[in-house]
């Protein structure tokens, strides 16, 4: 998407937007002939939605590329996601609600095990449990002092947490110390460039002292740091179309992708049907909705086709309460695919519908191949917010 | 378009291209479930030129932006129209059928009106009719000297007239005087940078003369400057792609286009049998023509759904003349779509038809939703001449 063009068409108008993300909504039939999950899923509302809206297939990224989380919806918000890099390490941030600040530098830590020759003969510990992933974050948040930086550790899951270095003048251009391969010793963090040698100089630091406090804690014994990124400054929705834009989303990591843009994060109360009447409460507050339903994805990473599809089937039955809210613009898509049938993101179309008042309905379907049928073909996912804008009327016109 | 690759891969040959423009010929249906101003109209000769032809829907700009009709058009002959721009100036220039040379620097005027304390009580002088205007064009065209400029005034209706500035060392980059709000006074224009320094000042020195040759002609008593523009440095047609390129066009600013891409202008005979009767008429003098049928448009921003589909009929009763001059490749489509459903331009994808002796029918009808499941799918306009060329077999092969 051209932003700078964004920038000089958009006006503030009343009229709303609703951009409903479906985590992974592509997917692909378990066996040929078969259906996909949104297909064989029974759907009266979103098709009768269908019969009045346009429909295509969004691709993100390029061809053949399956993507993260992160450059899903950096694209689904009109951003290019190869312009715009957000980092593992920052997205691990985001991931545990860690409030980043434009001074932060994250890095992704896996805690590790150093054999008695300074080798690395574990690069997961052992997959330490939970808990003890827990005390060692906490015991290294206790001991860790650097010369030139605050340092704050956040634990994931099992032997993963996040570190986050407030310094300033720091810099993302940074190398792992994670070799990749069990046998060889872990790299020092070396600076892409000159901007890069104080950050560099604070995290060899912090994996020095780290080893010394974690000597006598085998098998996590050192931590191997990768992912380095600075927090990311992406133009927000504001500033790119005039918007005043909420999210709402229930995992930590996607209400950090959309505070990256610049959106408020409302509170959600439980579950799909918690989103819908949080959407519902802050109807008026707001003229750009970003609503974000995470368990299909899951469901399509378990490989549970069954799930995703019944998943789908809650969406459906919520509709009809989004539809009285009467956006003037309403998307519906996912991010990306994630088919039950691959337990995994993939490089495949994701189904786009679009309603509005300016439509040119294809199908009494909203289905893959409905999709691919539609008026709007197969077309970059970074052209939704484009299209949302247009159907809201909120662009001028290009040129005379 | 890639226009170094057409320069490197055109020849010239004998083939003959047709592109005939119905301006604004994407349309909507009025309600769901409803047909497209093309679909509902009776259009034998067009479907079973369909069912020989290539069909897809072309898309101009950028998703979500209404074109005017110079992004439209430039698009269409093949050039980036966010990279070419046309200014607002030059397209009036254009429309009243000024010969726009290199030396050219053109304005929109407005007569508006100042109160006694300097500031814009009217920003159109109360819409003098269009006999007021021209008095004034013609008033301020016999007493206007600039210290370093010639200037020409045109009238264009009611309170709109374009002014053309010549003289070396012209430039474009300049504000507009009109702070689009009454209650203000006129701003000065101010140059974007150095280069623009001698343009800026012989525009205030304009804007001040003209004040006081207006002085007593109330509610006319001042002329607002917008939309500064240099005549565009175009490729032409002859270097781009090798062709002879000739125009049939009845209104000044689609002839003026035209002209910016260096085809020879052809009289045209009354209506759209007239163009056809001029395109049959020069059909031996040149190898490319551009040939644009207005009327769509027109209805298309008067809403009116019917007039459009009618007009679409009397070219479709045209066709057969067109069909036997037997061009290699033609091209049917619009500069953008003007669905009735929105009395104006708007963003949607643009029917578009090819036929040429390689072909890959999908449809035997010629409408908006055939177009959308088509052999060429969705596409930018700007591919449009790419297409007739090598349709036209007027490329040579990329590449060993």
């Amino acid at each position: 998407m051209d932003l700078d063009l964004m920038r000089e068409l958009s006006v503030k108008t009343d009229s709303k937007i609703v951009l409903l993300v479906l985590d992974g909504l592509g997917g692909l039939p378990m066996q040929p002939g078969g259906q996909t999950e949104l297909e064989a899923a029974n759907t009266p509302n979103l098709d009768s939605l269908a019969a009045a809206s346009d429909l295509g297939l969004s691709h993100p990224v390029a061809a053949g590329v399956s993507p993260g989380s992160g450059p899903g919806h950096l694209g689904l918000f009109g951003y290019d996601p190869l312009h715009f890099i957000v980092g593992r390490g920052v997205l691990s941030a985001l991931g545990v609600g860690f409030d980043l600040g434009e001074r932060d530098l994250a890095a992704r830590i896996n805690f590790a095990t150093l054999d008695d020759s300074g080798k690395i003969s574990d690069r997961r510990a052992g997959r330490i449990p939970s808990e003890k992933g827990e005390e060692l974050v906490a015991l290294l948040n206790e001991k860790i002092q650097l010369d030139d930086a605050e340092v704050t550790i956040t634990h994931e899951k099992e032997y993963r947490a996040v570190a986050v270095f407030n310094a300033d003048g720091l810099s993302g251009g940074l190398s792992d110390t994670d070799p990749q391969r069990v046998g060889l010793e872990p790299l020092p963090v070396e600076p892409a460039d000159d901007s890069a040698k104080k950050s560099a100089a604070i995290a060899n630091e912090f994996v020095k002292k780290a080893n010394e406090i974690l000597e006598n804690e085998h098998p996590a014994n050192t931590v191997l740091l990768r992912g380095f990124g600075m927090y990311p400054a992406l133009p927000s929705f504001e500033d790119a179309y005039k918007l005043r834009a909420a999210a709402i989303a229930s995992y930590p990591m996607y209400k950090g992708l959309a505070r990256l843009a610049g959106m408020d994060l409302l509170q959600e109360g439980a579950g799909i049907a918690g989103e819908f009447e949080t959407l519902k409460n802050s109807w008026d507050d707001h003229d750009f909705f970003f609503v974000h339903v995470k368990p299909t994805d899951a469901a399509g990473e378990d490989g549970d086709f069954e799930r995703k599809a019944s998943v789908i089937e809650e969406v459906d039955g919520l509709l009809p309460q989004l539809l009285e809210l009467a956006p003037d613009a309403l998307a519906i898509t996912g991010d990306h695919a994630t088919p039950a049938r691959m337990k995994s993101h993939s490089w495949h179309g994701v189904p786009f519908l679009l309603h509005s008042d300016y439509t040119l309905p294809t199908s009494s379907a909203f289905g893959e191949r409905a999709c691919a049928g539609g008026s709007l073909g197969s077309f970059p996912a970074e052209e939704i917010m484009g299209l949302l804008m247009g159907h809201s009327l909120k662009l001028n016109r290009y040129g005379a």
